[in-house]
């Protein structure tokens, strides 16, 4: 292993793997942050993808210097010191290993494997590089929405007392056409799942998170309305969930449920998040991603209501970076926020959250799920080892 | 005159003159009222209309135990006592000065008049009830939905520290459609004015009431969009106002505009009221009556926002006398409760508000806004008498 | 067993069982549901209720003739002939059965009864009078809010295509304090089930009648947050659910959530539904009930979105009895429309929908919750006989 | 004068001036546009601004290539094809002039100048340009949110048929606090007018644009409510506007009121414009700038209602260079989307919209309030040139 990179004598050195939807998200966060924070300074290297003509022309239009077709040789320069990868699933292991071995920050996106097996070594090898200063984080990138990193500080500061019950729920519509065709993303081997591996991670990460606390049951059930789709070359079995329904049982006592949906109609991109505890609620909907809705059970009853918090003040968490109040900001500034935190994690020698653990904790109870739908909702437990569980309730902010 | 009614040795006898839209609603208050809250005995006696075969099937309809054609002879009876008067605006003046001078209490729908000169002889006459202990109201019945007396007592407490702005707004479409065809109620010898009386006239009430403050000025507009609809005779001159606008200066430094249209297609009953002062806001919908929005600025910056208040908590106004939280209650009951308090101001031998003076006071501004609309939009006084302007300002509760 | 009731020769006689919360709700719908509503004619003489005086104070507060305390002298009365049972579930079976066999029609809240065994009682009994022209009914009033019932009609009619997935919840807070008293409803014995019975049945009810389509499976789970109140002689044990979730299968294919609670905070009396289809989508909720959200697929992309419906307007259910457009109903109306459904019903010899067969379809699938939820949320059948499978999904309308 | 810029044979020279909010807003536009949309070739040159130190900081920050203090200079670099100023208002007629007479494009935020004067002398210049084939454009950002450009599609697409009413509200609440400071934006010598010329102007150019239509009449107020702040040698006279209030009577028949103001407390940036034809209407919040609600009054009573769109389908303005649906943008990316269509312009050799004619037009109306509201709101004819009313009412999509 080479030792960590960053010395602060040169600029950080940035290669991403994957130009498609994800890659543009990246890639657009790398062109803003320094517009609008302070950061330690880094240079959009090497961009990488299979296609040489196409990641050449993704390269210049997102502001890398270079691109790159095999992303082994680029993890090998020295120029290099983080490695971002927005590639498939399928990939995440193997990429992330070696760049971690090969003295390399990684953020990798979510969810951080396809399986628990890679998910394990992934956590190894961020566990060794760790040692050598190396830092690693999985892209949950929810979690640096302004309105949710505020719900995250609320919950922390006791402003909701002892939550009791979550009620998440990820649901889109973009399969509901059952003339849809055929994709990577509807076959398990590709995929991993569908629905629950793409969205409910999401959601999952955000109970975790929200609460500090982890998942210890589950009960689940997985369901696929259109079980066949036009491919290339006839109809083909689609082998992944379209829609995951879980009740999560948290250490802590609390409830979750979760449920997630690619064909509910007229819904397109609702994370929906309601938290309840003994003292105040929260709810959000990332279709509206600037608002969060507060309630405090000791207002006095008469002008109790939840609160609809439009979080765009100087005050709010990573809003002094843009606009004066009441000028929202989109989506995809929560990947510009976790690069800036990325980034100043390399530069202060701390650990990024969500950590590999933390992804790999997801990944238990996705998996437990998996387990629970299979034995016809049974509850199945979560089996996390002591560190993880530490990983997740120890407060990072 | 003869002697003020109610000894309380027999239940108060009620006529109610009218069965159309408002007759109906202020019939079902009637019925309703014992049978949600503690209120003095009364009888619903009889009911009054012009077409004696319909105004008996609607006695019967609606509770009353007896019908009748002639208002003069039933304000006559010894054992009326309350006369509810729910005709057209252009015999308000006739009747309510009769049923006064016999010493009847009186309830008339607003507004009050439809004419500043009929609205100052109501006034005149109930002054001088008044002294005899007989009780007048006008029907501005929004100020008794729940949401709506909330806001008045939270800007009496001082809950907005010093009111700036009202913005009130009344749309409604059911003339949005040209083909609609005349009515009554499109006549300026019949109805008075259009939006402007019938709908504004609610607004500027709330204006003045929830702020306890006078109109001294109005700069005004009036437009009717569709100038000629279809009689039973052919076409038809339409001589009142589809919609107006105004603003309003308030006595006490704040300013309010109001418009209202019955052509906002789309907009099917939406009085929404915003008040903004030093210290916070409300907002108000009627197509969403049991809500209210109140910001407290006090409130620190990071978790400010509008607090969705369902008004529905037996702490609110009124509420008590209905169902447990939640369960909401319809645009109707504002009409119970207006009876309920008209009949313990009786009861209790109180002065009702709003009075036939605050009714005037709408009046005045009015037509202090067809007069600035006729010159163009320049600013015109309000000439509101000081007994006028001290029965608005004077908190009535 | 005595002739049927109602020949037309006289008024139809009614009698009340229960003076409580659903006493004044019912009593409040037979007040007002002939001031809106051509209804055969009736009479409300009886309350009935065990404290004497109490019943007798009722009485005449919601508009009844007599009072009485033994409800079995009045349903052997001959001038009775509907019998509404607004007492608690577990007089529900014996006041039921022998209102029945007496011939009176009987209107019975809901849920249905406390145990499987009592409903299949009921439903024998029903079954039994029906053929002698008896009536009952089971009062799931929310079929009658006229969004929701809208909402059936626009399912029924093919506007959503086939069904997928219902989102169902009911969410109240007022257990939300733990400081809250013991009461009967937190006693197993006395109250069935908890937030399952109470408001569950509620949301179960609505997913089957909405579908027009049977549960077949069930996989649930049952969670209390307060385990101990304080009751009259000290701290008490709460042997019912304070929360419970559930996800059912639809004969039809549908998969349909259903979770409920009465500790989340913030949330009065939240029914929310939401229905996702291959056509068409729709959401409710009971907050705001004169609304219903829909969404038509075939809208051209560009334009497509939920629409916000105000279901006022004359051409919707139940409205033309009402107010213009945009006045919008209270919650209690939704037992106005079930009684005038009602009184149709037996005037014109036609059957209730919901039949007691369709209240005993609830409470197996409530049953079948609780089996699963004790079963660590293994999925249960729900074993519906042919003909109550059959009750559910024959369109009644 | 020289030839105009761009020859296409190299990348197009850019520079901005400025770099407070609206530099930093634009700068993030230029960086970002070529990152999602195919645009001509260009490079972000030179950024300019009075104090050396600080300009070179954002220069890096912000991602030009150099910094300068003097604008003279600049535009005189052969080098520069387009001139983007976000200086003050009362600098924008200098630079704007100078500019377009050395043949360079212009973009200049808005208000195009504190003075009708300004404005003319900038139209004129503009004029002349553009027979050189030089481009110019004032910055009304507002019209590039996909949700209102969607909006003027639908109404130039004849969705809403005849345009009755149009309301049109912009309220801030960043002057509520009275003990916020005296700065340059409340002097009427620098800053023009208050909320008028800053919000007022969005407003009025949206209701010029939306409609295709101009403004022939003006009744306004204005209004300081906190007259007196703190500067940094004691209290100091506020000479502009809080608030202002107007009603537009346009050449088409339409009647729009504009209200806005910067003490509304609690509203952030809340532009709401709602616009009612004979056949349809829509509503638009920019607090909430991804939605567009729309009705469309042809479909059936039953199931009319405002449709929320969700405008983040490819199909809607713009949104195919950035996420799949749901994933919303912010407020900033109508500077990209302005900065997109303006490279088009130049370098297809078509006329940008706003023209400085649309600007100036804006200019006029606004004039018009400050006319009629110190004639006590008596309405105003705006003088518009038929060049002018033509540039409005020309369809530019």
């Amino acid at each position: 292993m080479t030792s960590p990179a960053f010395t602060g004598s040169r600029p950080l050195g940035v290669a991403a793997i994957g130009y498609a939807f994800m890659g543009q998200a990246h890639s657009h966060a790398w062109r803003t942050v320094a517009t609008h924070f302070d950061v330690p300074a880094f240079e959009q290297k090497v961009l990488v993808g299979r296609d040489a003509a196409a990641v050449a022309a993704a390269a210049t239009k997102y502001g890398w210097s270079e691109s790159a077709t095999d992303w082994r040789q680029v993890i090998a320069r020295d120029d290099i010191d983080i490695v971002d990868i927005c590639a498939p699933g399928w990939l995440h292991a193997e990429i992330a290993t070696a760049a971690l071995a090969a003295g390399k920050h990684v953020l990798v996106e979510k969810p951080l494997a396809n399986s628990l097996a890679e998910a394990e070594l992934m956590v190894a090898a961020a566990r060794s590089a760790r040692l050598a200063g190396v830092r690693s984080m999985v892209g949950f990138n929810y979690r640096r929405i302004p309105a949710l990193t505020l719900a995250r500080q609320l919950i922390a500061a006791g402003e909701l007392g002892t939550v009791r019950q979550v009620r998440a729920s990820y649901l889109q519509d973009w399969l509901a056409d059952a003339q849809e065709p055929m994709t990577w993303r509807l076959r398990k081997e590709t995929a991993g799942s569908g629905a629950l591996g793409d969205i409910a991670s999401h959601a999952i990460d955000q109970v975790q998170h929200l609460l500090g606390d982890a998942v210890t049951e589950v009960s689940g059930k997985l369901h696929t309305f259109t079980t066949e789709r036009q491919g290339p070359n006839g109809l083909e079995q689609v082998s992944v969930d379209d829609a995951a329904w879980a009740t999560l049982s948290m250490a802590g006592g609390a409830v979750a449920s979760v449920d997630v949906s690619r064909v509910a109609l007229g819904q397109k991109n609702a994370l929906r998040i309601e938290v309840y505890g003994t003292d105040g609620a929260l709810t959000f909907n990332l279709e509206n991603p600037n608002e969060l809705h507060f309630l405090n059970a000791h207002d006095p009853i008469q002008v109790q209501g939840f609160r609809r918090i439009l979080v765009t003040e100087p005050e709010h968490p990573y809003i002094a970076g843009w606009w004066p109040q009441g000028h929202v900001i989109g989506w995809e500034h929560s990947f510009t926020h976790q690069i800036h935190d990325f980034l100043h994690n390399i530069a202060d020698g701390t650990d990024p959250s969500p950590s590999f653990e933390e992804g790999l904790a997801v990944q238990h109870v996705l998996a437990a799920v998996e387990a629970s739908a299979a034995a016809a909702g049974k509850t199945v437990a979560v089996p996390l080892s002591a560190p993880i569980r530490e990983s997740i309730s120890t407060p990072k902010d």
